[in-house]
């Protein structure tokens, strides 16, 4: 049972609901997703429909980094037991577990310090001579990148993280800056496989970026990298930071330019080769497994997209034009009916209220349902915190702006004020996890009618 | 052939589509509607199922107000023919169109004018000494409610303009708007069909607003009111704009809370019993007919909602995100697809650029497809007209942005300055087709993939 919060008021389609939203999280539990993916018949390993012969290697070395990597490393450690000789690993502080042969190390995040520098050091130590006859396992989840913050030589991380937000500030969109972190990371943009070459490299990934494009989960460590020295040059130039940003950093790149120091991994590259990188978690298994729960439940059922971004009240009023038509035509199936719609939106901030993204899609949604019946709306962050707040989404329906209104609250002034978090809480709307160990994005339904 | 523009540019996906939204157009063109949705057998008229033995009827008049009044005059009179006694009929300036027994009256819109005072009044005058044995055929389409301006007694178009403005800038939604507007005309709300008790009433209705609720169309002249005088009063109150009310504006408002007028028309009064409205063409119609060609063109369609409403560019992206699911996984229909939705978005304008809400929702969808092969998404303006442009939406695919850089713009400077129409332009991804000559909002459709 994920959820502390709302209870189900004896509603069976609120329950239905939230047990829909719990398979949900639970096909995505790292360790439980890990173990799903690591199959292990004595000393075959299976991962992915490929096959390792763990007689074949010498050494099983665990790296990586992430917020989910403690859960990982105890699901590696369950599988592998013995076979693994070693490990470093590195998590957020206070994100750690009991392991038994992998050494995690806790650091900073979002903001890198100079603990994830030792721990990816230490990483970087266990893969140095590392040969054809090691197998590595890389750990990579959700903050991976500010985890394993080892910049070139000559950067530091205070310089690196001047001009991250220099260029946050230009209005630079995150492509841009990959471009120029990967080329100042020793790490990024395939670097850790190019460390760990010519051993066999098996990453497990739980994405935390909308769409898994391995080459921007964690800022690709195991991943080619297309972009080049001369794009995070152009970066610097089109975005007008070149003056902002950091001598040394201008220095790298301009010797970068001039070939005297090594690209990132390109497509192609042998050190690829033994690279088997393999997705074990991300938002569209979550929303497959809500939308198997919701069949299983008699819900005639539509998984429309992994891929959904944008101002969250905006795609929480689409939700309700997807409801509504449902309840007015049966479009694009009859009731007893769930839609089920993953991503990650975006929140403006205008107000000063308390809220998170999940919450206000939720409450843009209810505006947009209210007084309707046989509706109900969800949206969750799948790590159990939406913004700074300990709620993890919402979930409404046609009587949710009246149960917030009948409190004192208004609806008007909470979505003016991004206060989404105060409304939902009266109308006893929020959803409640407490932290999740995992982060697939988030996960909406729409729901109409309750099965027979 | 609608579209003057684009080109298929001998693509086939391309010419799917234009086909597509062609069907949607002619399923709502106010005439042909009309002619579909009327059938007379000799002297029996079947409207919606239902029929009306015209032998029993002394006279049949015509009224109506409205931006395809003309058309939808004609089509009656291609039916009804020398059955019509006599009609009157108020058309925006320069829509108008021959017909035999209406007259048509030409009037000012968006802004009400005394000319739509006059063609009311005419039209009234046909109502009085109306019998049971008279039918009344009510033509409305968009635009009727500013074409049929009748303020009640002692209050002027002047006064009714200035307290709409101020019920706009105070930020009041339609909703309170359209309760005070009613208690101050002498057609909305049901009046309409009591001046013209007890004689029956057929009410053919092309609807402008999103879902078709028949009380807010042309502000109802044929239809139950639930809003009250103490509604009205209650918006001026809530909205703070009592004390920018007009004198002879309060005074109404006053005599109707004190019973001394009468109120609109409320559900169950006799007057409705023997009305019937028919809505003839709407945003339903014109994505059933699209999704209908779509599905005989070879393509796996899907209509998601005809109730799409939000800021233009974030639907964009939302649509994207459904391309993007459909390429990535084949959901929630695989390739060849076609998806289709319906509504009206809105566009928050922050610069001086040139578009409309379509092309701009074009155009953030053309950013979120960038380089992808195989997508085409559309968006178009049933009207022919999308905001003050001569272009009615866009036609974008993941070669739109390449192609309006190319021609020199940037795609971030087009959507800061909300200059979609000039990027389109260059890129030419612009749909045009002229006006239309009906409104049933707006049409979005996502095509994956051609048919083979």
């Amino acid at each position: 049972m994920h959820f502390t919060r709302p209870d189900t008021r004896g509603d069976r389609q609120r329950s239905a609901a939230l047990e829909v939203l719990e398979a949900a999280l639970d096909a995505v539990d790292p360790a439980a997703a890990l173990r799903r993916a690591l199959n292990r018949d004595g000393d075959t390993l299976w991962v992915a429909g490929q096959s390792y012969d763990l007689r074949r290697f010498r050494r099983a070395l665990v790296v990586g980094a992430g917020k989910a990597a403690a859960p990982m490393a105890g699901a590696v450690e369950e599988v592998l037991g013995d076979r693994i000789s070693d490990g470093a690993v590195t998590v957020k502080y206070g994100y750690t577990a009991p392991t038994a042969r992998v050494t995690l190390y806790e650091a900073g995040h979002p903001v890198p310090d100079s603990a994830g520098v030792a721990g990816t050091q230490a990483m970087i130590a266990l893969l140095d001579g590392t040969g054809p006859n090691d197998l590595v396992l890389c750990l990579i989840s959700g903050g991976g990148s500010a985890l394993m913050p080892l910049p070139v030589p000559g950067v530091t991380l205070a310089e690196l993280q001047a001009l991250t937000n220099a260029l946050l500030r230009s209005g630079a969109p995150i492509q841009a800056l990959n471009a120029v972190r990967k080329h100042l990371s020793q790490v990024s943009g395939g670097q850790l496989a190019r460390l760990a070459h010519p051993a066999t490299v098996l990453a497990l990934i739980v994405s935390d970026v909308v769409g898994s494009p391995l080459d921007v989960i964690a800022s690709g460590p195991t991943v080619a990298d297309s972009s080049t020295f001369g794009d995070a040059w152009d970066v610097l130039v089109r975005y007008a930071v070149l003056e902002q940003t950091p001598l040394s950093i201008r220095r790298h790149l301009e010797r970068g330019l001039a070939g005297e120091v090594p690209e990132t991994v390109k497509p192609g590259d042998p050190a690829l080769d033994r690279v088997h990188n393999v997705i074990v978690a991300d938002n569209a298994l979550a929303a497959e497994a809500a939308a198997a729960r919701a069949q299983a439940l008699g819900f005639n059922t539509l998984l429309l997209s992994t891929y959904v971004e944008g101002e969250a009240r905006e795609v929480g009023r689409v939700l309700a034009a997807l409801a509504r038509e449902i309840v007015a035509h049966g479009r694009p199936v009859p009731a007893p009916a769930c839609l089920i719609l993953g991503g990650e939106t975006t929140v403006t901030v205008r107000g000063a209220g308390k809220g998170g993204r999940n919450q206000e899609l939720a409450l843009a949604s209810a505006l947009a349902i209210q007084g309707m019946s046989g509706v109900l709306i969800a949206s969750l962050a799948t790590d159990g915190t939406d913004g700074p707040t300990d709620a993890a989404g919402g979930l409404v329906d046609g009587g949710t702006v009246a149960r917030g209104e009948a409190a004192g609250r208004s609806i008007f002034e909470a979505l003016a004020a991004n206060d989404a978090y105060t409304f939902l809480d009266s109308a006893g709307d929020l959803l409640l996890t407490g932290p999740t160990n995992t982060n697939v994005n988030d996960l909406m339904a729409v729901f109409v009618g309750e099965p027979a």
